[in-house]
């Protein structure tokens, strides 16, 4: 490990935001979830929590982004518990999906503990997950076609959720309780 | 054709951009480019500009978004020819590409005659093109990975340039050349 290389793994801790994450709602192409995480990375998401079947996880851990990933995915059996824990702790859960009570992804303030909720590529969100969320979010298309690939609905929304935060000067200085900070530095210099 | 139909082709031709493109630069996976054409749909992009070989292009015309799509995905043999054609038509041309003269991607007027140049996956926007572009715009990110998937990319610009031409009103009367909208309304209604 170089100087420049330890310092960069710092510089990247410095930014993560423990308090922004994604639940995924059944998303089962591997290279969908991959971009996914690729994205959660960019906006300085440390964890995310994906529900997913046995062989939808496996072909998923087969891929190149998802067998060394820079973003902790937690395995869940049930969505329902999922968002119940998550608000439990604090986190309002935005569910990306198109009802007629969603608001404008910009409206919601991101820099308030948040999980964004993705839906599955065929089905969406599932019913229960959409019952239980805080907010439905909907970003506006002008097109034919009635929804975006979700890694793009993920980058889209994340992009307004980093916005906001560095805005609010949130990626400016440390966040990370210290013992998970020098928890993951030991484990991303010593692979 | 029922009449409900016919009305929502009508809906979406209104909405349509004559001076919004996109210009993609040897991105070669299928599903990425339908991913991006997709999202290009969803902006209001009529047209756009793809330098690509044939044998990348044959399975993108074979994947599902490629075979029927919204959006004409005109093809050129030549990245410089098409950004001078694209400029000497009064478009700016903004590069995506990461560089020590990039600019944050929300700084451009996009309510311009605009062409978004996306790069390969691998290589990034050629050498040739980088040295053509207006200017090179840049998604910041926060993470460890340096580059976002080419059509998150995308969509992350073009819901910025839509953010901003519909604070402009540009979405609320028809822009296309009335021969261009019955065209296009004519292929649509039969297909
Ligand atoms: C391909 S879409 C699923 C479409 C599904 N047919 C439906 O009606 O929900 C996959 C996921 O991407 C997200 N998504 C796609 N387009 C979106 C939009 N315009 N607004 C909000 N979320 C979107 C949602 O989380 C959605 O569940
Ligand atoms: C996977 S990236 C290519 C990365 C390549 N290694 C490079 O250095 O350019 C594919 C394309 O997505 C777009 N892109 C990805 N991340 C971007 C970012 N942060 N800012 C601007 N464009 C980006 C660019 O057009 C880029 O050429």
């Amino acid at each position: 490990m170089t100087p420049e290389r330890y310092a960069r793994l710092r510089a990247v801790l410095d930014r993560r935001q423990p308090d922004l994450t994604i639940i995924t709602d059944n998303v089962h192409k591997g290279r969908n979830l991959s971009a996914i995480v690729r994205t959660a990375d960019a906006a300085g998401i440390a964890e995310m929590h994906a529900v997913i079947d046995d062989k939808d996880y496996k072909a998923f851990r087969g891929t190149a982004m998802g067998s060394h990933s820079w973003v902790d995915v937690q395995r869940h059996p049930n969505i329902t518990t999922l968002i119940q824990q998550q608000q439990a702790a604090g986190y309002q859960v935005l569910a990306a999906h198109l009802d007629a009570d969603s608001v404008d992804y910009r409206q919601p303030d991101y820099t308030r503990p948040t999980a964004v909720l993705l839906g599955a590529e065929k089905r969406g969100v599932s019913a229960e997950a959409c019952a239980l969320a805080d907010a439905h979010i909907t970003i506006p298309m002008m097109g034919m076609v009635q929804s975006y690939n979700v890694s793009v609905a993920a980058g889209i929304i994340l992009s307004e959720a980093q916005r906001q935060r560095a805005e609010a000067g949130m990626y400016d200085q440390p966040r990370l309780a210290p013992a998970v900070y020098q928890r993951i530095l030991f484990e991303w210099a010593h692979p």
